[in-house]
């Protein structure tokens, strides 16, 4: 067993949480009694009608145990080799994932993209998804790549979504959206599912579970079911095809049931909202943007830094300007591990 | 949760099994709590010290999710994309994995050998090791991949180990073994883990769990650890670092704990065995080959299989010859369910 | 300049000949002016114009400047990653190109079929082209790979090809044709180019020239011209889309010329034909299989082949039983090279 | 035949021209005669000998067609897959390749970087060069790609490659040089080639030889020996491995013969300033940049440009601001044709 401070510190990330009662439970019923394995099993088929549910239409859906996984299989079902993938600069595709996109897609290129708050900017993307198109010297412009939340904790509202979605439907290219945080926005939104995803134009799904309750599934949910059997033989091929599926489609299955997967973001939402008021009242730290979902940026004084890391608290500090901090609530965040974490903050205000 | 019929009626893979109530528990007690991600864990680190027990010297270990992407990046850290790997024509890694080693090798090309029991002929890997080496025209020969147990069920004796490593060693060639089942071949055979492996020329090992008592985790037992950091590259570009590695850990932990791993994998050849005896009272059933480990093979009368097929029972039977069939126990294979077993096969004679 | 003998004793392949004094002056042509790069010159599109006559159809072709990249680019575009391309286990795709289609297709696997005289049997090809079809954990029958004249020289009749695109169509296989002596197959046979490709169901035909005449220049023919856009981005993805491409060009240009291909091809096959009947009239030598095209097999005394070595003959003798030995003859042989051979071989008869 | 103006109009690349007279006549003398192929012939042992001399010692050498598979295979032996790549972000294997070097790489990502003239800043490459190095979620920087001459026609000095060299030897990263038009450089420059590449601490070099004399032949010179056999496998293996490779190899001879290389290049580089002279002269004519070899960067009134187009000129005009272009000239360039073309300059001002 994992040893484990008496209080969560760790804020580096939502992946150092363990997992819900509920996924923990799922898996237990799975434990005993034989399946038919990769993916045949009742679990599988009660995934996929649940998305179809929460989806308001049928979808196709492969669970694998990662998301990077989830996005570089996704991709190399909407890009031949010789396609270029637009995205954000700052996106975990592009930077986070040692080139898995590259490695599926057989050598497609990453098109990096500006744009505030981590979002593609319509402008840079209307002009690189036409960048060269046709042309044999140049990689083809093939699919535009949505983180939803993205890596700064922002939201697409709905809105923006719609204008990529349209740009990218006029220019021809495929839409694939990264939900590593997908339920956080959709909690922080007042819209559907399907609003956000197939109804704007994207094909295929990753929508991300482990940093939000599950331990070892996430899915790649397809919208464009003609990509199914494509994305079957990719992922048996990659080593995602599970033998005991039925152990990663037990969490996926209680994910969904009872809204667990949004009330799990609610709550790690309204976690990173109480540290935002927290700090607030505090006049030595200075807010960077809202925390629209979990993820809460912020410039601190270095004694504060220095002294919630000798405390033993994690958060990442040294990757942008001195003294600013990222916070990253999760699931599993209770609001005593806020309350200690504000209190600790004060206490190092000299 | 996945229905179960109160007998296991499942004989057609291993996989068709839960999880091991061991395993189980060490997942549980992974639930809560924080713990640092990609493998950073207490767990982790555990798993890899009783890996060092094992094979009574320092080893590296990558944690997997499936046994095709174990085979896939032990394979790739050991050939070039212009080598060549020499397996036998029935293994798994040139029939069952929808090429995976070709994807993650980046296009090297599986040399089929053949052989009785589903073991490499020596003289056959000793022309092929040789072939057209060194000549640009021709695919170099870079590694045998050995299968411990065979795609048979048959396991290869420590001097038969040793001869295929030596000749590998004279010609240079790399040594990785799919241990799918390696648990029931050390299980079988009156010798040391480190005898099957690196003492017999082992580079790399795919240490298979799942079969055996895991949901979801298989290891990759590096040997030759100047290969480690590349491993650790590929890895988190195919999409296999997950991010909670500890649940994956959890598992591994406890299958090495208290050697769970070989009282698993000593009940499924007992209960394979008990299966053997009960056929040999019946005349009318042949066997083919003796139960090594837990796969057995037999000839029966086609009412029979059409009478086990029509309770319930699922086994394969349409592979090979007409009338011949393949049994494969599993831990979790209760004397029970064999019993019932035999019993249903004797009603089903006239 | 390479020095050369006064008389051509080689015979180990037809690529030892130089070039046709028609490629060479097509050369010459181009050497001076301006033409625009890349295949948008007028020899090239006269290639194209003439590939058209020849086929009796409209088709669209890549010149490229090996065979090897021919195959590997065309097979490219009919197999996915996870496909398989079925072709005669003799085929120079699986013996002879380092794995070159592996690497283009991003990993396909070619799947090696028997047959006498290295022609794929039609039941093996039956048999494999609905092998696990549909079945994720299998790489995908997707393409038939024939060779046109096989690897000993052999021709297919109309009537065999006609089969062998029969099966492929039926199990909705795509039909390659490696044509690298394809010139020598159409001299041999009383049929029509046209006849021996795409009404026989072959989609890319790699027709080869090198080794026929020209220098460097070999064309991909694209009959199912909806693969044209892929394979211009494949290839010069790949390094093989020439700037000065009109040098390429005005090599195939000068080969469709005049029929200088077919004339070329029938000299060649008329010195096979003149050699066949020498050593016909020479007890000691026994002729294993008919010359169809080029290449002629005997089984001839040891002395005879170390006298002709001695006298600085090349020619393939030791890949196969003892004393068996492989002529090739060229465009570029002249008879008195026959009858000079002939008279080494009387020579070194006891 | 290509048609051709009387008078060369086409200063949109150096590709546009044909072949030096050399050049051709060396082809020529190959035309007959046989040879070993593979690069077995003589022509290509010389041309290793020409190289050792030109390079100032022992170099091993691969001739390809394209300059593309020159940048592409050497890159492949510099990096793993999971590497990256530092190049400007204006450079031909980021934007004009296709992906050759993410498809031969299997997948690294080329990481852009800026800096004036298309020269790499050293401030840029010395930050990417330690970014993320040895995380295994980011691919790892492994080489920096240095074109020389630049796309804007920029000579890097030898001190600006001595510090980029510098920077990657301390950094562990692997150098390579795009030469694609080497020659220019080394004519612009009062420096040796060996001062230019391997003193400097260039590993593999693209030798460029199509843009400035031979038809369809380049070369790879490799100065880390250790890389060659590598190199000649993925050369097979990617179809570049020329059966008649005497035609190459002549072509190459020839180039490096009584230093054609470097005289086609002083003259390319003076028609440059030739014409550069003329626009000095005329003062609608604004210079970007002097033209350090064969390119030259200016604005012109809109009324010229069409002009100029209108008679048959051709050059880039719309690839940047509104009435920047680029001309471009080359070996086959005659005095007369910057006359004519200053003249018809003049022509169009009202």
């Amino acid at each position: 067993m994992t040893s484990t401070a008496q209080t969560a510190r760790v804020f580096s990330s939502d992946n150092a949480a363990g997992t819900a009662p509920e996924i923990l439970e799922a898996v237990a019923r799975e434990a005993s009694g034989q399946a038919l394995p990769y993916g045949a099993d009742a679990s599988s088929a009660a995934v996929r009608r649940r998305l179809g549910d929460v989806f308001e239409r049928e979808v196709d859906v492969l669970l694998v145990s990662t998301g990077s996984a989830a996005n570089a299989l996704g991709l190399a079902a909407l890009t031949p080799p010789w396609g270029s993938v637009l995205c954000h600069r700052e996106s975990h595709i592009n930077n986070d994932e040692c080139g898995a996109p590259e490695f599926y897609t057989a050598g497609a290129k990453l098109i990096p993209l500006g744009g505030g708050d981590a979002k593609i900017d319509p402008d840079e993307l209307r002009a690189a998804a036409r960048h060269k198109a046709g042309d044999v010297h140049s990689v083809e412009p093939s699919v535009v790549s949505i983180t939803q939340c993205t890596e700064t904790g922002a939201v697409y509202t709905l809105d923006e979504l719609r204008t990529l979605g349209s740009i990218a439907g006029e220019a021809g290219l495929r839409v694939h959206m990264d939900g590593a945080r997908f339920a956080g926005a959709v909690a922080s939104l007042a819209c559907t599912p399907a609003e956000l995803t197939w109804r704007a134009g994207v094909d295929v799904l990753s929508f991300g579970a482990t940093k939000n309750g599950t331990m070892t599934a996430d899915a790649i949910v397809v919208f464009d079911r003609s990509l199914t059997q494509e994305l079957a033989f990719r992922a048996k091929r990659a080593g995602h095809l599970a033998s005991k599926m039925r152990f990663h489609a037990a969490q996926f299955d209680a994910y969904l049931t009872d809204d667990l997967w949004l009330r799990n973001a609610r709550h790690a939402n309204a976690m990173a909202a109480r540290l935002q008021e927290g700090f607030k009242a505090i006049p030595e730290i200075q807010l960077l943007g809202a925390a629209e979902a979990n993820i809460l940026f912020c410039r601190l004084p270095q004694q504060i830094i220095d002294g919630l890391l000798a405390e033993g608290y994690a958060f990442y500090h040294d990757r942008w300007e001195p003294g600013v901090a990222r916070f990253v609530t999760s699931f599993a965040t209770a609001p005593q591990d806020i309350d200690d974490l504000l209190q600790a903050v004060r206490r190092h205000i000299a």
